[in-house]
């Protein structure tokens, strides 16, 4: 067990609380927040959901009377404006902290340093910048979002260390082990929308749900690209009504259109051209700040064409196929010269079962 | 530094010695000896090239008298047979070693135990089975090797994290960063032979030697796949007189052939059918122990399709460029069903470079 006695162990308590409700924020960033009074803890929270209370309000209020002259150590600046709650920055003055330690400022450069300013103003001693990388680390989707109104995107695939999804025959299931397949779950748990192309839905008919251990996740918000609307009624994603489902089409047959529409759950999103930058700034404009990509191999070749990926989660089997024209992981038009490929560092890499899981992330990010 | 005083350290020694000739003893496995008497290392050897003194008469030499009545650990059964040398089991008999441990009996069926026996029936006592896994793994391509008379395959290749070893362009220099190229040059002067398809000489014109950062290496013995006998006259490898140039082809023109065959260390055989197992069964003749397949996708992809691979060597390059049609690592008609794919077991992962190396082995292997 780690003995909380120094600041920085406050703040990492803090950041696992707010790491605890990854996946139920959207779009809100997680936050958590400790309270400390004369060595003690006297309050935790974490915010939970959004439209509901902000980390530091659920710490004070367990705090009571005796955060009265207390440190509240919070993973990002207590918010200064009222929107979906009011303002967290007033509520800590009112319940007499005298000294707040801050992981990081909110990104967003228009209301970053507003709340440092306010608590600063009513003579709360305030520090910023401990834990700060794991902080931003943290909720860099969200801090992606903020600035860029786009979602943050993770490109999800399972293949053969050749590179492969499937067979020359198109035989895919199943290329990994099940603690990968588990693992992938979890990861839709852990998003706001996932998206596939409209070949994968006519191949697999897939649910696209995240089906854990113990039971059924969050859904994430299933999007299709769909240009030519090929999408069949009796498709299970625009049947089982188990999370809402966005098809991007550029079709504008009104019958197809109507019968669709008709199921509950089910949006379409019509554009003149479906790229993958209309999309991504359509899905912002809906709040979507966390966009798995799950394939197949044409659709994630746009993303990688056009530079939309910020992460990489691949799950590689060890096992080889070839074939010249087994579907490879990412497929598309490619890129013609090295110098324009997308450029990632590899942070870490685990086995998952017999299987190796590699996290990558996009290099300028 | 280590202190030697059990059996197990002892042993861990000569294993070390044994690796310190890797790449430079075929068609001989590596060997390590130690020889201690009274506590203290009185001997040791290491066989370092086939023709010349095994390990065990190296440590005999350097200890002299104080053999008498010392151990030996030596980590391959000593040879009971007139070979290139006399038989080591007789001369440790003669030097009036007491005790000897063994990491692992010859695995060639025909002559396993025999040594063991000989020392045995002159009084000395042996104990067998020391750090045998390791000692097996050490000479893991000399065991296959004197079993199938076959070489020990290890396919090698740079590709990028979706698979691919060039763009649709057909770039391809440099996926990878110079550290993933210098492990591969060493992977060369490891390996006896490297085996590369017509359409890389075509393509590269490579020279296939081994090139370290202080100097050249060990060059390998190089084969080169191609049936109709394509290779430019002119071709770098047919000229450069840096090593031994085996061309594998099914062509019969006695004008080309002389042309080649002019040429310095040059050599053709001519099969009748040019597949994966008569180009192994025409190596093993040759004594090549250990073969280093370094592509094309369609050259990897009849070794996979044979399941004529033991290891794979990666070097995975942390980056993204796509194309349904950019050349994949494995190539060919490529496997129709996932069970008959070729299974293998992560065996390391490691970051060289920026890059990743992952050493996988076949399962059954």
């Amino acid at each position: 067990m780690a003995v909380f006695v120094m600041d920085q162990e406050y703040m990492k308590l803090a950041l696992t609380l707010a790491e605890s409700a990854k996946g139920q924020t959207a779009p809100n960033p997680m936050v958590g927040a400790v309270i400390v009074k004369d060595g003690r803890i006297v309050g935790t929270g974490a915010h939970l959901k959004a439209g509901q209370a902000h980390a530091e309000v659920h710490a004070l209020k367990m705090a009571g009377d005796e955060a009265n002259g207390a440190t509240m150590y919070v993973t990002l600046e207590p918010c200064s404006h009222f929107g979906r709650t009011p303002p967290c920055a007033k509520q800590v003055i009112t319940s007499g902290v005298k000294r707040v330690v801050i992981a990081v400022v909110d990104q967003n450069p228009k209301v970053a340093g507003k709340g440092v300013a306010m608590l600063r103003e009513a003579g709360i001693e305030v520090e910023v910048g401990m834990c700060e990388q794991e902080a931003k680390e943290l909720n860099r989707a969200f801090f992606h979002f903020i600035k860029s109104h786009q979602p943050y995107v993770t490109l999800k695939a399972a293949l053969t260390l050749d590179g492969k999804t499937a067979t020359v025959k198109g035989e895919s299931q199943w290329i990994t082990g099940p603690e990968a397949r588990l693992d992938g779950h979890i990861m839709r748990h852990e998003h706001d929308a996932i998206l596939v192309g409209i070949g994968t839905v006519l191949a697999d008919n897939p649910s696209l749900t995240a089906r854990l251990q113990n039971g059924e996740g969050r859904h994430p918000t299933r999007v299709i690209l769909d240009s030519h609307l090929r999408i069949p009624l009796n498709a299970t994603i625009v049947n089982d009504q188990k999370a809402d489902t966005i098809i991007f089409t550029t079709n504008t047959a009104p019958e197809k259109h109507e019968l669709l529409l008709a199921k509950p759950r089910v949006h379409i999103i019509s554009l003149e051209q479906l790229t993958i930058s209309n999309v991504l700034q359509e899905l912002g404009k809906l709040e979507i700040v966390t966009l798995l990509v799950e394939g197949g191999a044409r659709v994630h070749g746009s993303f990688v064409k056009e530079h939309a990926v910020h992460e990489l989660v691949q799950y590689i089997a060890p096992k080889l196929i070839g074939g010249t024209h087994a579907t490879p992981v990412i497929g598309g038009e490619g890129i013609a010269r090295l110098d324009q490929a997308l450029n990632l560092s590899i942070v870490s890499v685990n086995k998952v079962g017999e299987d190796l899981r590699i996290l990558s992330k996009v290099r300028s990010e």
